[in-house]
């Protein structure tokens, strides 16, 4: 079967809380507003790429002059963002009518490499939905009331994005009712039975979501550019 | 009770893995190495703390230049690592004598603040340990042969250095046979049936493992200083 792509890019929902003060997803990186990078990637993994980018209305102006800083506008739908990630998807997919392979990514997560998410789409396709993931590498504890106890790190797997999904997975999981449980794509997915398949991920695929992961993510396309 | 105060500061055991090439706690940070960065947090924590530095063997010439480029040559014993982190610590903890409240720390987290040494002191005068511990930032999955499920991430906290101890408590857990399970202090301490006490720890308390983390290390420092 042939599958269209669509990259459904969440940067912000309709809470006034995104609303003030710029956003992390317009901030400088490189010299670009984060968002950039980030659509700029999934634009390069696949020249058919559909991306959908849900975003509060207030940023609509933001979001196009950033689109019209590409020298080869991607195709690129704005879409609202609702009241929490799982409306804010909700709306997106709305864009999904056709068999497709559908990424969901955060926008704040600028460094995803066309590598990652020509590997996620392959995974999808064979296997209906592809989660990277990474090792973690901190020790940990479990907190249960007033005690805890050491846990065994190599149990657990960070999640990052994009959550790739085959359309007739996830368009029928975000017919459920929404449920404060639903903390990401994977786990609306889940609640209609189907097994979610992880991938490995990227350590530079960090989401920035403080001034720092600015200067780290500066750092880490400096180091890329150098290799490049 | 009248409590020494010695910090046993982990520098790398007898392996050769660690011989190989300049270990991370000697690599330059902002102008000075690694290692200084964090035996200079314990001193200043308290002018009367007993430092003890635990590295293999073929760096103490290393570690007593560091030693001579502070202005007021802090007090410090080094120490020749073990085989295992239990093992090096063990050799660390027969600098432990009097009464003492113990510190030991990563030598790779050079950012820990006097600020934070001085809380655990003080938690492990009260409350016998104190261990730093941040929230988990990122979501996880637990991973169980070809099953994964969404956990929540705030049963969970990331454990630093320095773990801090009464030495009444942490000398005779480090007298019990050596056993893989001990990832760190913490575990070797409540295998004698003693809880540990969590304290808030720091976010900038980061460890050195990769040359990227330096570059963020820096960025911490410069903000820091910023403040300052």
């Amino acid at each position: 079967m042939e599958y269209k792509k669509v990259a459904i890019i969440v940067a912000g929902g309709s809470g006034t809380r995104m609303q003030s003060a710029v956003p992390k997803q317009f901030l400088n990186l490189s010299g670009k507003p984060v968002l950039y990078h980030t659509i700029a990637a999934f634009a390069t993994a696949f020249p058919d790429m559909e991306i959908v980018l849900v975003l509060p209305e207030a940023h609509f102006t933001f979001a196009n002059d950033i689109l019209s800083a590409f020298e080869h506008r991607p195709a690129v739908t704005l879409v609202k963002g609702g009241e929490t990630r799982f409306h804010s998807v909700k709306n997106g997919l709305q864009q999904v009518t056709t068999p497709s392979v559908v990424f969901v990514h955060d926008g704040v997560r600028p460094l995803v490499s066309p590598t990652l998410i020509r590997h996620c789409y392959d995974t999808a396709i064979s296997h209906g939905s592809a989660i990277p993931v990474v090792d973690m590498k901190d020790s940990i504890r479990e907190i249960a009331g007033s005690n805890n106890a050491a846990v065994d790190r190599d149990r657990f797997k960070i999640i990052q994005t994009p959550q790739t999904f085959l359309s007739e997975l996830i368009l029928p999981a975000f017919e459920l009712p929404y449920d404060p449980l639903f903390t990401d794509e994977a786990t609306v997915v889940e609640r209609l039975g189907h097994p979610v398949y992880l991938v490995a991920g990227e350590e530079s695929n960090i989401k920035i979501t403080k001034p720092l992961d600015l200067t780290i993510a500066e750092a880490l396309l400096k180091d890329r550019q150098a290799i490049a």
